[in-house]
């Protein structure tokens, strides 16, 4: 034991570190952390990319404003990357853009669009459909190679994901970290600016209470040095229920910067239902009935806000590997910046580094939300203390929001279920039940579904389709 | 305390007691129960109708077959009613056939079509609205005069008008009774007739755990003495999935007689689902979107079910008139013949003139359905015994048939809470979420919502419309 | 199919199936049985035994008023029993009369006296910590052998070994058996001869509700033809409450015949808590502290119930060996008459010979009583049906009494895991924690503990003593 | 809304105003509180005791520490001390030392020592049974004239009174704060001077988990700066097991100064159960059975700890009657120094003026502990932030530990049940089932009870005794 609070030796697995932007932020992170160091081992399909983020990431002990100190090593295996690990980090692209583009766009062909496409929805749904095994593989690695290990999932979807690891491995420490809810704190800045003329507010300052399942949170309670926001907020959602409000905020963030929204939907939801919803527009939009937000495109850019192609993304992809050939070849170097991220503040609250923290996390309920099944995987704040993660007891969500969440939950327990026993009927049932296909008749909604389970076939073995 | 097993001097009140169908089918069961007599109050907001009831039902007395002693009376006061009363019979029509004629027929306007519009869907919930706050006032006046009577509810939206009782009156001994179930039992006893040459079972011992909610129950265990039923039933649907099965006994259901199906519902929920549907077509099909069963007029032809008028039911009233004033006259008396239903036999029970008895009942659930929400009314099987009724552990619906439950659980919850708060936007909001709406945008459906609210408004004191 | 309710062909497994009265018992039920036949596998440690039960059971097809037809066979191992079993009936001896002697007799040497010895208190819990081991094996057999054939056990100490089972296979379709209500509800009839004058009451026509826990269940209701039984209980009570009353049920029953009480714990539980207990004094008086019945032996006796000396057991069975001797040798035979068990009317009801009964049966807690953990098994009514046994929903005990069957259901819940672990420490602290132990210093019991494990040591392989 | 975190104009109401101790306490740490401002009721049945609170507190404004601006006046009733109010602080002297003495020494006649008295055993439940009605006439009074505002409770039995404030008022904002965790983490800081040579850490920074109810809470996880305190627990334990240790954390807390212990329950605890438990010796003696640590006031003195003696309560109360009086006239003042409660940290964060905290409190079960009874009082750790209490989910506490707590419960409900409904045989019930009374017979614990509350009769209005 030593007064000393900085945390050494610490040991990551990275699943999925062959990422160029997860990684690349992360790296960012631990370079900018004085209290922590260690390796990060890098696994990757693509072992190459893996190295390639190793070069890069070693680079990084150079630079002069690099604090952290971190030896990045690209490995072969799973259960390499596991051994002796304190922390696996799991962010992985499930299949490629080409499932992706099916995902994503195939339902337009009957009149569904949707606008991110990767966590309910026609899109969420075979996304999962295709994860889960992965997902189940990992569980399974992490039990027998790293059972003790705190693991931290970024992927989409994330709560039936997150959930999966606890099906398979229900002694495992894992939760899901999603920067959804920080945007919507940042909104609420921008609206103080806005409304009350307060400049220089953090967003980790504005308190709020979270409830719900990713991307599909609410917040019943908020304020500012306590003071109550919502009254202030029900004004700035009249004032700009029609033309919409951009935040600042959001848009420099580097994921979203070409998906930003004007929020309307935000205030949309706001004076229908009197609470606060806490994600991004674009993914809001795909929990709620096609006919609300989503019925076409038109009507899309009506509500100001994008929906992402597929094609954007693969264009991205091409400049990202052009950023990458640079990074590792020392063309380029990085300005370290925060991610705007928490997961290295979660590392020193788990490692004891600093003081427990309190923010938003996706775990198993275990009654933390009192209106959603057990073992569901909810978003509450939780309470990150020396290798301790506790949810706050949030409370329930009014009955007619909690409407809306039960069905997605429900819907991804039977989507868990069925890809655990490859079981199509069933999926097919949770497929048709989700609202963005409520305007499809059965036949129709079987017609799409066969298409989009042959469009990632490679990724469903065992399946009978 | 005598060895005598008939109980004298029992006291029904019986609220809606004008009836012209439900209260000469108790009647006529009264009179053919030999174990049981007493009085019978009626109170019926129609005192007039209660009148003739009462020389109806003091007619029986010389009725050849009648076997049971009791004396009826219209009374002109509710608490006059509930005086004393061992039992509470509430079987009323919440409103006039003007009021149901815009709940079924209105949102046809909007292409949304009911075949019953009572239960759930655009119809039921407006009945809903309209009758919380009589049933809230029944409750009261139990409460204030009747605290410890049984009190059997035959009334629809049965399920959260049951639930309003127990809301207003925590401490009431209230169930609700529907004969639904009983109908399914006795479509598979035809089921044994056609597919095993098995004739004479009766529907009693057709073995069943019932779960979910009125007009939304399933099966998921039948059997006859010992024999698992599913796959006879499984073939029993293949066979007439597309064809049709007309089951004899639902035909000659003194309520049904004009309102049969082919089951087709039944059988292609069965085939999806792989539980068997306990209620009638006409129902079930009101839970589903309407891109399932209910799209459109021709739709419905197919699915060989009948959408009930409005119109029908006037002219089957003018029918009831005139037979009610031959019965008063003496011109035409009852063949007594059991009418099908188990209240009298609950009575028995009840009472402990008879051994319990176990049938399907809705109750606030207390933990009966694992995978519903608390304290919402539920249908499963209970044990019936002296000033007892205890319902047995159902088990769970599996999540996909949970999903498609738990919606409508928590649409009447909300329902219930707006009547009682008069909250026009709440009530909206479970109104818009009912999957027979699930094609029309928020807009359209507020427009209807104000028409079909105008038209009852004569029931909503006090609200904001 | 068939429209005959005889069931033919069944196959029951017989685990402890050398007994010198369980068996005789059972066999004397099937041969008086219609309804059913098949062969019975009769499985035990003592193989000689199970032999001579083989010869016995096999006489009962000669013998005149025999009516069910079953073969008797003995085998000499478990899976050869289990395999095909629709039933497996577990009533076994944990260990020999020499680990009785101990359990109930070493802690008289601390001044702590025993009725029974095999459910609470010391003996019970060093009893559990022996069986455990042995119904774990039993539940993995039955897992690997017959995972879906009904298990009944008879064997105490009955809750926390009925919760083994459940505990090492989940899936497993068992419960606990017990005749302890019956001897109440037996009571209570001859109580209506003595203050009513009322004879020939059925035990079966007194309706009761059953909460609680094996040998410590209560009724908090009491019926007779719908005549609430309490206010006359009371009276009983009090004129009975110093002299006591001895039921003639109890005396002639096979088990208890040398065990009778004068009840008078019955009536001073009732006087104090108001709800009726439903167990024989003997096993009552074991789960209140030892200030309560069982100070001393002089204590003992005035409270007219006796201490079961082993001495007698072991003499008994010297008896019951002679017997079997005779009976093999055809020197004897069975007048057969019912056994009063329930156990075959269950078997009729679970292969659909019968209507579902209602009786009181030990189950794993799934809500049945909302005041109890989860899982714990608990007793209370439930509905036997075809194939199913479903709790009813029996409520909660009063926050007094529930205090009491609390601290025995978590205390059995430490066996259980303690004896699982082979876990010295933690099964000290729940012996440690009876309430018959409440009057020794932890050195005291520390000594007494050593000792009979040591005693049992034979049993309890793998531990550290 | 202004940047500024000051917040100014609070109003207090302090129910039991008039006290030497508390009072001061509170007024020291207002009067160090630069963030907070405002008025503070005094109201006190002994009106002249809350005058002298007045002088003494308006004088600390000329101190020239003081930099917390607030104002004290005596108010004569309760109505007016909670208008307006934005905090309740409750802490009442229930009854004088002649009741105290009664509670404390009475059940000394039967061989029942007690070291404190005040929470469990027989003086803890004839205090609870006194201290109840007053607690619902606060509740009542509270819901009438405050019913938002945030209610502390310091009174003593702090669980049961809690409990009390929500069975009255449901909807209350209330919590009981407890130092006795602090004293266990200011152990653990003693710990690791002792053990590992660290100096100066703050029992703030040693993190727990905290599970249980007031002074019988448990630590099933304590680390400092991420290292685990368990094993170095352990050895300390063993090494002062016999010798016993006294933290000097403890010694100078002004409640406690002449009450301290050498911690050998805190050790022999540990080593039995292997869980820190968390609240003075003294407290954690009374919670256990008496032939554990109360044997004998001989007994005692081994186990290093005091008895308590209300004969020097009464004599220091004449002392601080004395430093009253010179308060007043001025011929003395206060050096200001942190009572080292944490009521105006906790002040801080509801009001928004602080970020939120983490710290212990007693709360009704919402879920935090999944192994106690819901609504019970239960302390946990709880996140404070404006306007919000919420308590993490703490988990559950391992069975044997579990099964002590729950009896605890369980008696504390039975007494507030009794106390409500005046029910003397429930209470009497609850009493006996205390483990400090183990060894009594039924009759002597009725000798005793009788006594006791005919000691207390003058607080126990309409009860029959």
């Amino acid at each position: 034991m030593t007064e000393e609070t900085t945390v050494k030796n610490l040991k990551i697995a990275y699943i999925g570190g062959g990422s160029r932007g997860w990684a690349w932020g992360l790296m960012s992170d631990l370079a900018l952390e004085r209290a922590l160091s260690g390796q990060v081992a890098l696994y990757d399909i693509d072992f190459a990319a893996a190295q390639a983020n190793e070069v890069i990431g070693n680079h990084l002990q150079d630079h002069p404003d690099a604090v952290g100190r971190w030896r990045y090593e690209a490995v072969k295996t799973l259960p390499e990357a596991l051994k002796g690990a304190d922390f696996v980090i799991i962010s992985i692209l499930p299949g490629t853009f080409e499932e992706m583009r099916s995902d994503v766009h195939t339902p337009e062909t009957y009149g569904v669009y949707q606008s991110v496409g990767d966590t309910v929805g026609p899109g969420g749904a075979v996304r999962a459909l295709r994860s889960i095994p992965m997902f189940a593989e990992i569980a399974e690695a992490i039990r027998d190679h790293a059972p003790n290990a705190w693991v931290i999932n970024y992927t989409n979807p994330m709560s039936v994901l997150t959930r999966t690891l606890y099906e398979v491995f229900p002694g495992i420490k894992a939760f899901g970290c999603c920067h959804e809810v920080f945007g919507t704190q940042e909104l609420l800045t921008e609206m103080l600016q806005d409304m009350e003329g307060l400049t220089g507010v953090r967003r980790q300052d504005i308190e709020v209470n979270v409830l719900g399942i990713n991307h599909f949170t609410w917040l019943d309670r908020a304020s500012y040095r306590g003071t109550d926001l919502f009254p202030i907020y029900r004004a700035f959602a009249e004032k700009y229920a029609e033309e919409g409000f951009s935040a600042h905020g959001q848009k420099d963030h580097w994921m979203n910067n070409s998906f930003t929204s004007a929020n309307r939907i935000h205030f949309d939801l706001f004076r229908r239902f009197g609470l606060i919803a806490a994600a991004g527009d674009r993914h809001l939009a795909e929990f709620m009935p096609n006919t609300w937000y989503l019925r076409s495109p038109e009507h899309v850019k009506q509500w100001k806000f994008g929906l992402t192609t597929v094609a954007w993304r693969i264009d991205n992809l091409m400049k990202l590997h052009e950023r990458s050939r640079r990074l590792v070849a020392g063309e380029e170097s990085f300005s370290l910046k925060s991610s705007g991220e928490e997961g290295i503040a979660m590392l020193r609250s788990l490692t004891g580094a600093s003081a427990p923290m309190i923010t938003n996390v996706n775990l198993p309920n275990r009654g933390q939300m009192a209106s959603l099944p057990l073992n569901a995987v909810v978003e509450t704040n939780a309470v990150f203390g020396a290798d301790s993660v506790q949810p706050v007891l949030a409370g329930s969500l009014p009955e007619d929001i909690n409407n809306l969440v039960t069905r997605h939950v429900y819907n991804q327990e039977a989507i868990l279920k069925a890809a655990i026993r490859k079981d199509r009927d069933l999926a097919f049932r949770a497929f048709l039940n989700d609202p963005l296909l409520s305007g499809l008749t059965p036949d129709q909604a079987e017609e799409l579904f066969a298409t989009m389970l042959n469009n990632t076939k490679a990724y469903l073995p065992g399946w009978k389709l």
